[in-house]
Parts: structure tokens; C-alpha cells; sequence
């Protein structure tokens, strides 16, 4: 079986280009003893991607330059030499960024779908929704009543984040960028959705929050941080998961000019990553499952199809071009 | 009795000078019943009171432009219409920044000073120390073992939260300005003394702390923060105190350029207040007098003498020429 998969060409500085990667066809050998072969259906492009792009110490191992990035897929086993797999089953890895490929089974995982589309074990019911759950119940001690503020409350976790805090008792303040996922945000109940292109966020926020936020959720970072700062109620908790506003400029981000309120509102801010709580992911995906079943979350993706538009699609989550789960669809 | 008091002549910007203060001699009334008159012999001059210079909603009400400061001071009764009090008790009250006051016995406290030279409970055994305490036991958890960076550690708070560290088995790195002040470092027990003021920060820190820190306790802010964070290890705990250096300019400070490691790193920073942490103080008075007077901990001051050099007193607090607590004696 022939597999086209994407490779690092070159670290970017800044923005990436497709000038940064390669996609090169190679042979996949037949699986050997105890290995398994598999055609990926759906692999997924995620904002902390950029990250393993930097050489450089990080909590995940930079891409090699030369090499196929990792990521995130959900593929059918073709052929296997493990007695743990048979042709058809459906399975998770890390071998994403190509179309299939040929692995020990012990780097692979059955999928039980819970009668969900596959697709979502990358999204709502995967790593995006567990670090939602994570974030918001146990960094940020999400108790019923509190005012969460979510920033790209359109994307893969923010959207969980908004969803989750509404079903657990909050209220919740969003925000995104243009009419459509603002739209979207009012679609899945946040209370305060807010077009961050239009006006400025800080009175936004204020007008939304007059007595100020118990909780802010940070997916980006810079402007948002320092909104949230200023408009955190003492004892406020903030769960950083990440800050998209400065991945592709990490060295002159600035940090937020109110830093100094931290001790007069004794704020406690708490940076997370999801491979921490993996203690949490049964319970997660047991109750997210009910709730998408009986209709109480919505799910959204935005879809590209075939693995020549990886990148492209990748590169959609700094132009904010998708709403919810980017994912790219490969067989 | 006549009283000299500082008034808060007009709000600083920037640094305050002695203009922005004026001196005025009272008439203080005879105690009513239920009153007391008390002359004060020590008052304290901290960094937060800067803050309660500025005008706006803080966590301590700003000072009244026209009207006396306020802060610690202890001192001694020298009229009652109370019962609880009598001529000669020594008081300890929030009457600072003057040299008597006549005020309802409600809101002085007798001073039990276990021994300990009277001034200490402004300083060392007095919220300084209960500051140190809180923060690095509490807020910023310390474990016997942890590798711990402290700024601003020949100050009244940082003395306190170094020689706390090394007493429960922590290895202690410390910046302060300036050969003296290294000196004191040293004979605190501080195992790596880092004068800032000489060569690269970050280095030092580097050098000093190859495999990283487990606690920073901020009192400075600025560059200490982000090099705090470039060398924190994954989960450490910040416990922010203050910034002195950006209390002259709060609307400029910059956060710390580096801010999106407490991701990578799952860095928690919390700011806290001594005030939300009475509940340890008695546990923290009796376990601190005990130390000083077996010699476990040293007590540094640095005093200044009479209201009219009270001012002053306060202003090296920020060009850094105190070593320890600094403190003004009135009588």
C-alpha cells in the first residue's frame, strides 16, 4: 500500500507557509509480526501543532525536519500479524499527517464510537473536549453559578468550554472572531458572545460581566489575558491552555500589562496540558457521549478532504477560517 | 499631648518626593470613655502602602488626599477611658505615620512580645513575616527538598521567606541589590546570593538552579518574573507577592514576555494577600519567636529616626537602600 504523508521541511519563523512542508508517497511495508497496517480515514490539525514545529525543550518532542509530522487520526486496520487486531477494525493512533501507515499494535487503540461518527474522537469526545473538561472542571474548579469567560469560544475546545460550563450551571461569555461564529456561539447558548474584530474587548467585556468573571478560559492569549485580568473578580481562577495570538511569535508576545492585579485580586493562574488528565478522559467521554446523543451539545467541524490539504487546513486555525473542529478527511 | 502626622498632600505619578507629603502638628483630644491616647514609639513603611497612594479600587482603600496615612505602629498607652487598658500597656494599632493618636480602644491590641524586642511586630514576627509565611507555605506550597527563588530577599519580607526555606530543609537562591546586601545574603544562609544589579540575571539563575526551581516567591516583578519562569521547572508554583518594581508605574509594566511557558510548563501563579491568611498567624508568631530566640533566624533592621524623617524612610524602600524590615522610630 502507497501512503502520501507530510513532512517538515524546514522550522518556520513566523507564520508557516506551505514552503515549510513536503508530501512525499512511500511504500508502507507489509506488517511484520505483532504490527498492524492502517488506512487513516480522519486525522486532525490542532493550534499546539505549531509548537513541535520549534526546536527547543517543549512538553512535546519537536518535529524532525525531514520527517513525517504526528497527530492526532482515526483509520481501519487493512492488515494485521496481531492476534489483538483484525482487517476492519476501527482504531486510534498518533500517526497522523499521512494516509496510512504500519505500526506495532501497541501503538495503536481500538475505537468504541459509542454510536457516535468516528470523526468526533478528534473533536468534541477527544483531546480538544478532554482538555475542555479538564480545564474548566478541575483546573479552573468550575462550580455551578460562576461567570466564564471563554476566549476562541468558536474553536474545537473553546466551543466544549462554552457548551460544558452552560450544562454544569454557568454563565458564559465568549468570544470569536466575525458574524458567522459569533452566530455560532449564540447557536450553542453562550450568553455573551462577543465579535472580538468589532469594538473594543475590554468594554465588551465589562458590559457583559458588570460584576466581573470567576473564571476565564484562555485559548489566546495577549489582548484576551489582559481583558480578563481587568475584569477578574478577586479569587478569580484562569486555566491557560494555550495562546494562539502568539504561537507563531512566542519570543516578543507580550504578557499582560495589568500583571500587577494578580496580587491585589488574588488571582490564581494555572497553565495546563491535557496529557496531565488523563485520569479524567473515561468519565469525559461517558457523560460528552450522553450529552451529544441526547442532543444537548452541538457538534461542529469544518471539514477539508484530502491529505494535499493538510496543510492548508492547518494553517486555517491562525487565519481563523474554521469554526469548531478543523479536521481533515482522508478516505 | 501634640502629635506630629504625615499627610497625603496630592497623589504621585511615578515616584513620590517629599512634596507629595505634608507634615502638621495636631492637638490630639483627651480619651472619652471608652477611648485611649497612645504614644507611638515604632511605625513601619512597606511597599503596598504606594499603592494606597494611587486613587481607585484596590484591596486597601487609597489614602485621603489632606488626611494622616495609615499603616502598623506600636507604641504605648498613655491615657484610658477604657478598662481593658491602662496607663504604660503596650499597643500595637494601624494608627501609623504619626506620633499619637487618641482612638477607640477597640482598635488597638495589647502586645504580648514573648520576649522579643517590640519593633519585631512590625517586622520579622509582625505581617512581613506572617507575608512570608503565607506565601510559601500556603500559597506557593513548599515542600521540604524544593529548590526556591526568592526577589527581593535581603527586604523584610524576603529575609523572612529565605531563612524560612533553609529552616525547612529548602535550597534557597536569592537576588538582592548590591555587595551589602549579597553580604547579608550570605549570612542568612542563602545558598546562592544574586546581586542583579551585577551581570545577566538570567544566567546567574541559570547557574545557580541547573535543574531548575520549585517555588518562585515574587516581591519585584519584571525582569525577576520572566526569568523566574525561563527557569522554572514543569509545576512549579509562584507565589506573587508584589512588584515593587512596577509600583511607580503600574499602567506600564510589562508582564512577563515569556508567559505562554506556564503552558508548556503548568506553571501555577497566584497572588495572595497576607490579610485573606489571619488564620496563621498565632501558628506563625509562636514557631518564629521560638527561632529568633534560639538564633535560628537573624533579624535585620534598618532604622530611621522621627516623624519627620518617616517620608524618607519610605522613599528607600524603593531606591533599595534598606536592608531588612525598614523602620522608623518615634520615641
Amino acid at each position: 500500500m502507497k501512503s502520501r504523508e507530510v513532512r517538515l521541511k524546514s522550522r518556520p519563523q513566523g507564520l508557516p507557509t506551505g514552503a515549510h512542508f513536503d508530501i512525499v508517497t512511500v511504500d508502507l511495508p507489509a506488517p511484520k509480526d505483532g504490527e498492524v497496517q492502517v488506512r487513516n480515514s480522519w486525522m486532525t490539525v490542532d493550534p499546539y501543532m505549531r509548537g513541535r514545529m520549534y526546536d527547543g525543550p517543549s512538553y512535546a518532542a519537536p518535529f524532525q525536519v525531514g520527517e513525517a509530522m504526528q497527530g492526532g487520526a482515526v483509520g481501519k486496520v487493512v492488515a494485521s500479524k496481531s492476534p489483538a487486531f483484525k482487517e476492519g477494525d476501527l482504531v486510534q493512533s498518533f500517526f497522523g499527517w499521512r494516509e496510512g501507515f504500519t505500526a506495532p499494535a501497541s501503538l495503536v487503540q481500538k475505537l468504541d464510537t459509542h454510536g457516535l461518527p468516528e470523526q468526533m474522537f478528534l473533536g468534541a469526545v477527544g483531546m480538544p473536549g478532554h482538555t475542555a473538561w479538564a480545564g474548566l472542571m478541575r483546573v479552573a474548579a468550575f462550580k455551578p453559578g460562576d461567570t466564564v469567560f471563554v476566549s476562541g469560544a468558536a474553536g474545537a475546545v473553546g466551543s466544549m468550554v462554552a457548551q460544558i460550563a452552560k450544562l454544569k450551571g454557568g454563565t458564559v461569555i465568549g468570544t470569536a472572531g466575525g458574524k458567522e461564529k459569533v452566530a455560532f456561539l449564540k447557536e450553542i447558548g453562550v450568553d455573551h458572545a462577543i465579535d472580538y474584530k468589532e469594538g473594543n474587548l475590554l468594554q465588551a467585556l465589562q458590559k457583559a460581566a458588570p460584576k466581573g468573571i470567576d473564571i476565564y478560559f484562555d485559548n489566546v492569549g495577549g489582548d484576551h489575558l489582559e481583558a480578563a485580568i481587568a475584569v477578574a473578580k478577586e479569587h478569580a481562577r484562569f486555566a491557560i491552555c494555550g495562546g494562539i495570538s502568539g504561537y507563531n511569535d512566542m519570543a516578543a508576545m507580550a504578557g499582560p500589562r495589568n500583571f500587577l492585579q494578580v496580587v491585589g485580586k488574588r488571582l490564581r493562574i494555572e497553565g495546563f496540558i491535557v496529557s496531565d488528565h488523563g485520569d479524567m478522559l473515561g468519565e469525559y467521554v461517558g457523560q460528552m457521549s450522553e450529552w451529544i446523543k441526547a442532543g444537548k451539545v452541538q457538534v461542529r467541524e469544518t471539514v477539508d478532504e484530502g491529505i494535499e490539504n493538510a496543510v492548508g487546513a492547518f494553517l486555517k486555525l491562525f487565519s481563523g477560517a474554521n469554526t469548531g473542529k478543523m479536521l481533515v478527511k482522508l478516505a
